[in-house]
């Protein structure tokens, strides 16, 4: 039965879990071309130096430095491929010539015979990019533990790196449970509703930088929960089970995981989804996540992507945030941590303005299509319009009006 | 030739090129297990009404509110599937019922008759969620013209709705052009170059919610470049030429957009990457963006995010910032809006500090790896130490001080 009074506090089920987890971290080796957002698993460094030899800073010629060490020389006679070379901007040079005079201080006359700008200073080396001055074997190019962005693949390119070790991507695994559910896409007669938690949760699950493994819909009884837990079990590293986490009569979870495992706890002082439990089987954290789509939703976001953090070694990211004035009275109750889904609107004087979205009161498509959201203090209790509260926001503060006249 | 004199600004650039694209902006119905990130081009209103009839709110039995009209019920005789019924959080239940008492307020006897806690107040509808309280048909479950989000998904899943309909992404065309080049992974010799630029583009286009489409390396001649340009033309939609900007001798990438369409400019006051040039043929935007890697970043995060942008109707997403003390003078050259790139360490006092990786003195892959950069204004020139700069991060903030002793 699920423990309202010893419910713990978010941070008290994460850190509970996570001091029992056995996690099996991996390292895998993937081509750079599959490395964008990989963690890194060491510090990379280049095998490549270059330019190899040496370039042209700029576009122009190569000439002898020599020719110039008593002033300008006679160039009457010069010719291409001889006392000079044409070398514009990357180009190596023959080894004949040790300096490059920009195109903008040369001309051709008529017959192609090349003159100089008066005064020129050329001395060896002069507009030469020498051997390594761009990447030299050794440099590193790719830090360890954080997230590749595509300027790091061109950096790891230059270094000539093909394949790179990074953290393997935990596997998460979904399993939504329940009698009454359909898969998305099928029309709902009565008595039924639509699983919408699965495709919510694998993307949630990817940007989390982990592997979503979605299971099909488990009806609600032990033996196939049973056998889907089993099977997850072996495929993935952090288990998700969504539904049946109340003490209804078809809330089975519960059991199927103290007779696995070891339940550490049933109830969090969070909401909406306080009946969420947390077990440990075979090393492997198994969250029973809330069925209602809010409820999952703001369990994955504060416990599955806490587990899956702490997998990767990855900080937590806050979200952008504004502070804002609230538009209506909201309601939060004292005793839990509570999800409040929020509007935020940017006024012409730059202000934001903050419309609750209670969600037993509002179509659910507007909940969960919210722009922000408020998370409260155990404590608080109540807000009233016009308190200035921080929202998190949902989309960038580009966006913000543009969910204005909506939902 | 590259005009230096006549060069236009940023703003001015990418505006004169999106006033003569003519964009062929379409939309395609995807599902909506594809959708994500992708933008609606309309607003999505629900197919279903849930609960389809109704369904209870609680764990608990359903009962039907006339026996309790006179009172608390004689229930010694009561039977499960007569009386009363059991219904869990959101199930149906027959008609003959029409309240629900919380599990907590019955108990069973040794004989498994139901008792009930004393003076309740069971009146029709109690605890009953009723048909569409959920979601009606025609609620709004997704705004046009904001990219799409997990929980989106989810209120999209809710709605019924199996496919939606997306602004097509926009194909960017990338060639990179030059003799020197290699393709990366291949080892290079005297005089060649790593292609680094195509893998970095193709996930910076990514990111920016378009679809890169990457050509192989293409030789320094007018009738190569001229070949993958008209295949481009007929593939793209926004097409980038890279290097062969300048005006060396083996730059023909301006002659060839000249034969072909019209030049709109050669020449920009940003840097490093100076000399871009953007043309527009059969009122395509066709862009030469300079060949080093930097420059290379610096035109695709302005220039083809301005254009990409445009094209799917997006605002303009500033990066996060943090005003931070330059630890050492920062070389800004005063024609120009000049990239700097950027360490940023946060400081045991919580201030941040800001260390310049200037280009021509650092190795490329510490250039790259910076976590933040500095986009200078036009006629500012030169910082000095101890200068108070605003930073646009690279990295959450929360991964700063992970690249501090790194590259």
């Amino acid at each position: 039965m699920f423990d309202f009074k010893n419910s713990k506090t978010k941070a008290e089920a994460l850190s509970m879990l996570l001091e029992k987890c056995l996690f099996n971290k991996r390292i895998e080796i993937i081509p750079i071309s599959e490395a964008i957002y990989r963690i890194p698993a060491q510090n990379i460094y280049s095998c490549n130096t270059l330019p190899v030899h040496r370039v042209s800073m700029m576009d122009g010629i190569a000439v002898s430095s020599s020719f110039f060490k008593d002033g300008m020389p006679e160039t009457s006679n010069w010719a291409a491929g001889k006392e000079y070379t044409r070398a514009d901007t990357g180009d190596d040079f023959d080894d004949r010539y040790d300096a490059i005079i920009a195109i903008e201080n040369v001309s051709f006359d008529e017959r192609g015979k090349l003159k100089f700008k008066e005064n020129l200073i050329v001395k060896e080396g002069v507009c030469v990019k020498k051997r390594g001055s761009t990447i030299k074997e050794g440099d590193c190019v790719l830090k360890a533990g954080i997230p590749i962005r595509p300027s790091d693949l061109a950096a790891l390119a230059i270094g000539g790196i093909t394949d790179i070790p990074v953290i393997k991507k935990p596997v998460v695994a979904f399993i939504p449970t329940g009698s009454e559910l359909i898969a998305a896409g099928t029309t709902p007669q009565r008595g039924q509703n639509v699983d919408s938690n699965s495709i919510m949760a694998k993307h949630m699950i990817l940007e989390m930088g982990a592997k979503p493994l979605c299971y099909s819909i488990v009806k609600d009884n032990p033996e196939n929960i049973g056998i889907t837990l089993e099977k997850a079990l072996k495929e993935a590293d952090i288990i998700i089970i969504n539904g049946g986490s109340s003490k209804g009569g078809e809330d089975f979870t519960i059991k199927v995981l103290e007779n696995k495992g070891e339940v550490l706890l049933h109830g969090v002082t969070a909401g909406p989804g306080r009946p969420m439990s947390l077990a440990i089987i075979e090393g492997k954290p198994v969250i029973n996540l809330p069925g209602p789509a809010l409820a999952a939703y703001y369990g994955l976001d504060w416990c599955i992507r806490g587990i899956v953090n702490q997998y990767l070694d990855l900080p937590m990211i806050k979200r952008q945030r504004v502070s804002a004035v609230l538009a209506e009275d909201m309601f939060c109750p004292k005793s839990i941590s509570f999800l409040c889904k929020i509007n935020v609107e940017k006024r012409s004087d730059g202000t934001y303005m903050a419309t609750p979205v209670p969600f037993k009161a509002s179509s659910i498509g507007m909940c969960l299509g919210t722009n922000g959201q408020f998370i409260s203090e155990i404590g608080e209790g109540d807000y009233k319009k016009g308190d200035a509260i921080e929202i998190e926001l949902l989309c960038s503060k580009e966006f913000i009006n543009c969910y204005k006249h909506s939902l």
